[in-house]
């Protein structure tokens, strides 16, 4: 019996636009809908991820541009042959916490690498792409006001200072005015229960019951 | 006043070969010339190298080839970004063990990953080349029982079967092939003295005084 190809979706955005609380919204969602589904994280989510995602966002290494897209695509190819090819193949959808657009705002816009750099490695490393991404836009300010009132400590890429994140953010709305068919643009400078029914609006037009 | 560009010299070969000794030797004739040395190791020679290093080799990763691929590029972008290329620009020489044509062989002809991805990660993300590799060639049982006999545990790559290191020898022995004027092939099968005997010999050929 042949298995429905499962669907990626990945939610994208930067410091504090509230990703942890629309991935949760969106899997109860997706489970409620009677989807198996397998959440992630980038970068990380398999064993050999997380360790490079340690190393990664440990504040106290000087890491070139160079080694850290490298690094991110090291996490990220893992992550596709371990375990989201296998999971889409029998059928499941896969819940997204970062992906390659990641790489394109941080890497390519914070880090000013060129972007044929980061397509080549997509292309030959990665192969999939999601069917859907969610992106979660709110003002640089704000989500960093958001993101420092978490009482966390930040890591080696929350350190950076606000024209990176910037760069970040101009990089991400360059995507979705691209590919405005993929990318659903959710303006999360709202509070958390109006950027969830956003959300919920957007996957009920778009996600298979 | 100009400083003239130092020279990058590598030692490749498989397990067992002799590195560890040529090296040696190597690096106290450059000193016995007046050359400054910097001497480096693949994966690793950097703080964030070294730990890379140490995700690679840990026995109880599986690391699909893909992500051991990157992993390797990672620490070799971060060993060339901050330290192979400043050291040339001081008119330093490098020698360094192990450098890309290693991807080739391992991750190439070990692992199987098609060339055209490798050159392309060397194109990009590299771009220095050795202006001379000493290639240590001996044969895979001779050299793993050269290995085995160090006494040492064995780390991830050294625990591969005997034909992946056919596969790594025959790939190390193409390239060779294929750049004659760059790779000089060293008969490493021979004992310490004799291989060091050569070595030395093709450095006076070809190391400026």
């Amino acid at each position: 019996m042949d298995v429905k190809r499962g669907i990626l979706i990945s939610i994208e955005g930067g410091e504090g636009a509230g990703k942890s609380t629309v991935l949760g919204a969106v899997r109860d969602y997706l489970l409620g809908l009677g989807h198996a589904v397998t959440v992630t994280r980038e970068p990380g989510g398999t064993e050999v991820g997380e360790r490079i995602r340690a190393l990664l966002l440990a504040p106290d290494h000087a890491i070139v541009p160079e080694a850290e897209l490298l690094l991110m695509f090291a996490s990220r190819a893992q992550l596709v042959k371990e375990l989201v090819e296998l999971a889409l193949a029998r059928g499941e959808t896969v819940l997204a916490d970062r992906f390659t657009d990641a790489s394109y705002a941080y890497q390519g816009g914070g880090r000013g690498i060129a972007v044929e750099h980061i397509r080549e490695l997509e292309r030959r490393f990665v192969g999939v792409q999601p069917d859907l991404t969610l992106l979660l836009d709110v003002g640089v300010e704000q989500g960093m006001a958001r993101a420092h009132g978490r009482g966390q400590a930040l890591d080696r890429i929350e350190r950076e200072r606000g024209e990176f994140f910037h760069r970040v953010r101009d990089a991400y709305l360059a995507r979705a005015r691209a590919e405005p068919e993929r990318i659903a643009l959710i303006d999360a400078s709202q509070s958390a229960d109006d950027v969830v029914r956003q959300v919920l609006a957007v996957l009920a037009g778009r996600v298979p019951r």
